[in-house]
């Protein structure tokens, strides 16, 4: 159930290395289903695996359902169901009172860096991090599933 | 995990009829995705929902994730994610020591009535009840991911 309303940024990497940083966990998933009006996402971490059903991004808003499954069976599932696969580094930070996500973008999509945050509105302001840069929200090609197959490292400047 | 090994049959009706049927359930259910090489269903019933992955269906056999949700989301999804909806009720029946799967379809697909039942492994033999009719395990027009969008009423004899 649930509403998705995330505004996503830019990572400049040179602050972000002087920042903090925060714990990482390491990120594989891949999509089960992927177009421009719904996915279906298999994701896998060290510790859980969930699925994901997301619907059109309207704006900074999305319908967005999520359960747990088997890390077991999300393996079988990414073997099986998804045919391009991401990996990357979720780091979680906390600034003011909002947790930022940080994805380190790994193998094909290297050299990537992308924050997001949730937010309950639309309207809701907060405080931008200095390791933060220009705001991807309403650019699809920075979307996950966009970047399972048309990874960063393919894109011409 | 999970491999589905399944054959289904088409029922008499007059003979269905006669025996003692049992008891039934109505489902509602709808697909996210429905391709020749998997599917993403969403199934409601008065009592419980269900999201289930399935793969291609090789010979009997089939790959298969089932996972429990909220019967709330499933009523979401079955709104926003799936553009042909089927409904039908589901008797369950034991024959000898099997549990047959009966279903009489609805709506756009009533005058169907089709049996499956699960096996062990594709060389089981088991009996076939009297209100069994012809095998149409192999037969995709069969298929409820397909039933879905070409219903039995549109079929041409």
């Amino acid at each position: 159930m649930g509403v998705e309303i995330e505004r996503k940024y830019l990572v400049n990497k040179v602050r972000w290395e002087q920042s903090g940083k925060g714990r990482r966990r390491f990120y594989r998933q891949g999509y089960i289903l992927s177009d421009p009006i719904k996915t279906v996402r298999v994701r896998l971490s060290d510790t859980e695996a969930f699925l994901t059903i997301k619907g059109q991004t309207i704006g900074a808003i999305r319908l967005e359902y999520e359960y747990s499954i088997p890390k077991e069976e999300a393996k079988e599932l990414l073997d099986n169901f998804c045919s391009s696969i991401i990996a990357k580094y979720r780091y979680e930070v906390q600034y003011g009172d909002k947790l930022w996500e940080v994805d380190e973008f790994l193998e094909d999509n290297e050299g990537l860096m992308v924050a997001e945050i949730e937010l309950v509105n639309e309207q809701e302001t907060f405080p931008l991090p200095d390791w933060v840069e220009r705001e991807v929200t309403d650019e699809p090609k920075y979307y996950n599933a966009n970047l399972a197959v048309h990874p960063y490292k393919s894109w011409k400047d």
